[in-house]
């Protein structure tokens, strides 16, 4: 049975990267440089990252015409930034003018401060007090990331007002755009006409018969997450930025969106691992850097679970089976903790863990934790006591047990709670915590009942 | 410093629930629900999904007509399986064929077969026929969430012929769309001009010449999964459904796109942590039986660790200290491994990691897991030495500690890619295959070279 995943890379392995072949067979160039150019910039930018460092920069040198606009907006930042330093001013200027806003703030941010100098005296007077406008908002703020382009029109108008009006305008609006705002006199938004809406109505109908009143807009200073659950939540396709007077100043549109959604996907998922970023052009390098920091709590954590072992190394030397069996509550703790956490981070993400449920859910981990305690506390008891035949080792595994998913369950949703609540990110970090609570609750509880229940020798 | 997530969070616990007013306080009835129909239907639902059981159920038997079909579309999947069978066939029946297609399927799917027969009869026949033509197809198909009213336009038609057209069809078009479709006799699709495109060109422009021909069509077959990813990837609004013979049979729209997007988000990163599914809205019971495998195969590999330790049990007898250092190699080793998956099963997701870049990959996984593998086995032998003043035990741990990190950056890498090659999901169970690789890899090198280098006594 094949899924449609595994059959995909299969097929992408026989694919030829197309620019791998060029360096390769330097004598077919007008044959090949042919077939690229008709590649969609996305599909060259696939094949362009999946090139090395040195095939990168001998095919730039080339034929540095292949990075298009497009093609830069595509690429992924770190390739980005590798190989701005190769392209010369002016191209860089070319494509910043004729990329979206986003995309073109997106390439300035990854170059020197040099370069930067360089490309903005480039630059038409026009386009750089763009830049320069979208570069004083902060990073990850919609802001940075509008178009500010849009149509709007007042509510008088009629439909054929609103047609002839775009016929006029021409290379003035937005290449794409999805719906007309309303606006009153001061640019405040009233509502708003999508644009299948205009396209199927008589051109004598008024936009405020059209009009759909019930609008949501975005604040320029809001933060990305915040700008894509409500496009999410309210299947927005574009929503019109306002600036502090209330007034129209931009609009986002949903394929943005989708980029931050992964974004903050991403981030979520590697957070949760303990990664702070990756990618797969990343050097082993920067793989360490992003990696080590992380690793090193860890190692904190689990000489402290140490220390609590330690404490019971009298206790071990009496029944070594505690030595084999610790590790088993320390693991299944670590597990539940961890799975709890994932719901609690999910959760939270989606905004579906509010205050006014939280101690529902927090109810609900304690019960779930409590029965899934007693399951396998049993398992363990059984274990135990095949294994060494002894009594009272099966009840402190039972015991330990219990105890160390209560607090894995407890532990799970509470950390991500406590972080979110004092401003942090409940993905980052948070494993970290939770683990540390199992090893050490999971260590403490055992050895500790071990050292009460289990008989001198 | 306040961050914008957090203040978010104690905004919502001052808003109160409307519903839950409602309830409260009946005689403020006609007051409440004024308010209760003023709220957008995704709204409306986020309060409702806020309720206990019993309070969803008491509003729903005073005031039915409050579930608008707007509003079932926007609940959670567990939630409409909950409430179902307290709404009459008839008004399910209006939701239906008020309802999108997706959203039409969604909904009956969540019922029970003897509901569904009610249901079905209480349809006009081509809604009833609609419905069943969407569940002919496989669950996450696009073929069950596509629209099947579209704007198709042959490309000689110019834009005056296409603004009659839809002004004439009236209510035969979607409600909205963003791009018109060029077809040719046999409906097979030519390319695309964008709405707005259309709109600002002049009457007697030709389609043709508006045209773009670079249109990414999507297989009715397709997994929704692959279609979220060619809309990523191309930055799609809609994109045309083609049937077996290549023929536009229905549409997909980006706003279900990113419902499936957040789907596939939200399974990957519970699966990594072995969650089958979640919701806030599950009973603790169903928590137990999202988790309780996972933990099961859990115990079963911590058991594995264990047995490896009890090889080793005469060594711990000697030597105390291993019994308290190994968990310290277990945990390093699990953690590096947790993360190089959660980057290999993101970079997966995104189809960044293909069999042409597989190798330089896990080379790079090896370089950076030797690298950390040597920073914190310098730093384990060090506390060792330290704390116990034994330099082969010091030895011991370093040479472990390298092992370990070299497996669980193979591992992390790997696996992921062998159980997607073998057509699975690459992020369901690979978290326990790598723990369960440095658990016992770990216990192995840890005890295995104290057993040869450390003297017998």
């Amino acid at each position: 049975m094949a899924d449609p995943v595994s059959e995909n890379l299969s097929e992408e392995s026989t694919e030829k990267n197309l620019l791998a072949d060029l360096l390769d067979q330097p004598e077919k160039n007008s044959l090949l440089l042919n077939e690229l150019l008709e590649l969609h910039p996305a599909d060259f930018a696939d094949q362009f990252e999946q090139l090395s460092n040195d095939e990168r920069e001998s095919l730039i040198a080339e034929t540095p015409a292949l990075i298009s606009p497009d093609v830069l907006a595509e690429l992924e930042d770190e390739v980005v930034e590798n190989i701005l330093p190769l392209l010369q001013p002016g191209q860089i200027a070319d494509a910043i003018t004729e990329l979206d806003n986003d995309d073109a703030t997106q390439i300035f941010e990854e170059m020197e401060d040099e370069q930067r100098e360089e490309v903005l005296d480039a630059l038409q007077p026009g386009d750089r007090a763009n830049l320069e406008a979208s570069l004083a908002f902060d990073d990850e703020t919609i802001g940075r990331l509008m178009q500010r382009d849009f149509v709007a029109a007042p509510a008088f108008w009629t439909v054929g007002d609103a047609i002839d009006h775009m016929r006029a305008a021409g290379e003035e609006l937005p290449e794409l755009f999805y719906n007309i705002w309303i606006i009153d006199t001061a640019f405040h938004p009233k509502g708003f006409v999508p644009v299948s809406t205009l396209m199927r109505s008589p051109r004598s109908a008024a936009l405020e018969s059209l009009m759909n009143n019930q609008i949501m807009t975005i604040d320029q200073n809001m933060d990305q997450e915040e700008a894509a659950y409500i496009f999410e939540k309210y299947h927005l396709i574009s929503a019109p930025v306002l600036d502090a007077d209330g007034r129209i100043t931009g609009v986002m549109t949903v394929d943005d969106i989708i980029d931050i959604i992964q974004d903050e996907n991403k981030e979520d998922i590697l957070a949760l691992a303990g990664v702070s970023e990756a990618g797969v052009t990343d050097t082993a390098f920067s793989t360490v850097k992003a990696r080590a920091p992380w690793l090193f709590l860890n190692l904190l954590t689990a000489i402290l679970a140490s220390l609590v072992i330690a404490q019971f190394d009298y206790k071990i030397n009496q029944f070594v089976q505690l030595a084999i069996l610790m590790p088993i509550v320390a693991s299944m703790g670590g597990n539940a903790g961890t799975q709890a956490l994932a719901v609690a981070v999910r959760s939270l993400a989606e905004r579906d863990l509010t205050t006014q449920n939280t101690w529902r859910v927090i109810r609900r981990e304690l019960v779930a934790a409590s029965f899934n305690g007693l399951i396998f506390a049993v398992a363990l008891a059984l274990i135990a006591y095949l294994w060494f035949g002894r009594q009272d080792i099966a009840m402190v595994a039972f015991i330990a047990m219990i105890i160390n998913h209560i607090f894995a369950g407890l532990a799970g949703i509470i950390v991500p709670l406590s972080l979110k609540r004092f401003g942090f990110d409940p993905a980052v970090s948070s494993s970290v915590f939770v683990t540390t609570v199992t090893d050490v609750i999971g260590f403490l509880a055992f050895l500790g009942f071990a050292a009460l229940m289990l008989p001198a020798i």
